[in-house]
């Protein structure tokens, strides 16, 4: 169905273009513009968003003429992908590309580093859909266990998986969860994102999400664009969603990008950020709370502390008091604290950890 | 049953520690040298594994007392994990020290990366175990599709997963494949191992696994220790292993780690390296067999050119003399092939690339 809206978009796109010609006009598509300037946090939707400015790409301009070209390549490429029900990835549509255009393609100006990615993203955003609805795997990573299941039509397959019968391994999570793929019997409190699989393993063994009927996600440190776009579904589903960190740079970074998106996804951020997310731990606050964390602090990386202070200035995150003192409290005693630390007096302190602040709602905005 | 193992070991080391006090004499175990004069490359066997240079730990040395009180603590920690049947990490494991020994172990001597890392090594060869088997989870990373099945046993739960019913995420494979888990129902002609994800999962979405009848392997990049274990676990089974990689420095680096295995695993060589698997590509000899990869190879890295010469060096490598020639050709060419190079005609042009070498076998050694 997804796959039938990317079809008819990617129509529409050439037949817009074959007017203009026949118009003698020149063949042009409008994207927004994906530049720093045109990103902003809007207040009311809770994330990094692309404004409002227009770009337009024209092949009658010669500084634009080969991309829009390459565009169109692109375009049509995708275009048979869909047709064919097939999946690559932006590296393999980059041979194939090579393949087609020859050698004036070259790996130094069209590679996925460079140059092709802009012209992807612009797709997507002309055409408002995701690269994965035109059939481009992205990078995966993230896992996830728990009250669940999922029917997964792939290739000329159809499977469906119990999250509850996934063993040590969990469900691996995909690049794209949108289409031929259904969440089905979601049954769960709410959603528990735990950064580091280590933890994550931790919890698993101790069969929590089972206790507790959670959904339990790692996103195996930054979480990929599946990994987001799942949390934001099942968030859309209605459940809540804690994320449990690291007290540091890196923790508050994956956090913060899950919640509010980032610059560089700020052009999906509608399928990718979940404003809703709350914060778990672990903090500096919890130093207060439990004693023993106390000698289980490390030393702050100057990354951290640099971090810290700019994230002082954001204007999403200096409204909360709670984060400027989490914040200023690491800035002060330069120490920093990772999830692993409740592992200390057993290793199943970390399930009484959360089950005392969901029971609390210790969260922190 | 393995745990079991696991602590009689540990006990038994502590009771030869205790008859050594009783004694008065010195307490002291022993364990191979893992210092590079003593790693050899074995060539009966085909891998990369400790020599018989042996080196004594003893407490009454004042540059071993302190990592030897260390080494024990690790014990006793492992010891009772072992006994509460739950699993953590070498991270974990650091924060039950740093809790337990109080302020003495701090983190700038004692960490992951310096100090803990080495005595953990200690006692996996002194004792004849891994890490795995003293329920220390090692970073997990890879995925599995084929026709078998798992018994997996974590925590009080039991599932059986069907590796033919895991749809477009495969099984993610754990840390340990050794201690309660099971693999059954293994009913395939190969093993074929595929370096990067991208192509495994287009592989995947072909069924290329249930029409050739093959375990497909995504190692996602370097193999973890896990992946290398189930990959020689898999090969002890009798089946045969082919390894799909670039045709690169970081490909072949790939595929001599899982073949011989490498300098840092070394003393588990014989449960990590499989001598018998076998390189199905790409390599610089497809390039006279499909004339349309000439326009798809790109350039070669100082790095890539630096390790084929290494390699040439290399006592395994340079008695094949088919590598001899692929090294040789990348070196006179200074051009590399990536896997991914094979979707440019079709994206499913993978599946008839890996048929055709495996019908008539085409592999280096």
């Amino acid at each position: 169905m997804a796959d039938q809206k990317a079809v008819e978009k990617l129509e529409e796109l050439g037949k817009k273009l074959v007017d203009d010609i026949e118009r003698e006009s020149n063949p042009r598509f409008s994207t927004l513009s994906r530049t720093k300037s045109n990103i902003v946090y809007d207040k009311k939707t809770g994330y990094l968003r692309l404004g409002s400015a227009k770009e337009e790409r024209s092949f009658l301009n010669v500084s634009q003429s080969k991309r829009f070209m390459q565009t169109l390549a692109i375009s049509a490429k995708c275009h048979r992908f869909l047709k064919e029900n097939l999946h690559t990835t932006i590296r393999g549509l980059f041979y194939q590309l090579k393949y087609s255009l020859g050698e004036d393609i070259e790996e130094s100006i069209f590679s996925e580093q460079a140059e092709s990615n802009p012209l992807i993203e612009d797709l997507e955003v002309a055409l408002s859909l995701k690269r994965e609805d035109l059939n481009l795997n992205a990078n995966r990573k993230g896992v996830l266990a728990g009250n669940m299941k999922i029917i997964d039509r792939y290739g000329n397959d159809r499977v469906e998986i119990d999250c509850t019968k996934m063993g040590r391994s969990g469900w691996a999570i995909p690049s794209d969860v949108d289409n031929d793929i259904e969440f089905v019997d979601v049954k769960a409190k709410y959603v528990l994102v735990v950064e580091k699989d280590a933890l994550w393993q931790r919890l698993n063994e101790d069969n929590f999400w089972r206790k507790e009927n959670i959904i339990l996600i790692t996103p195996q440190g930054q979480a990929s664009r599946g990994t987001r776009r799942i949390i934001k579904k099942l968030s859309d589903m209605g459940l809540p969603v804690y994320v449990f960190t690291d007290s540091d740079a890196w923790g508050w970074y994956i956090y913060w990008t899950i919640k509010t998106g980032s610059i560089n996804l700020a052009y999906i951020a509608n399928d990718v950020a979940t404003p809703n997310a709350r914060f778990i731990g672990v903090t500096m606050a919890d130093l207060k709370k439990y004693d023993f964390l106390q000698n289980l602090t490390i030393k702050a990386t100057e990354l951290d502390l640099k971090r810290a202070q700019e994230m002082l200035n954001y204007e999403w995150i200096k409204v909360h008091k709670e984060w400027v003192e989490e914040l200023q409290t690491m800035l002060k005693s330069k120490r920093k604290l990772e999830q692993d630390a409740l592992e200390g007096p057993r290793l199943t302190f970390v399930d009484d950890y959360i089950r005392d602040k969901v029971k609390n709602e210790e969260f922190m905005p």
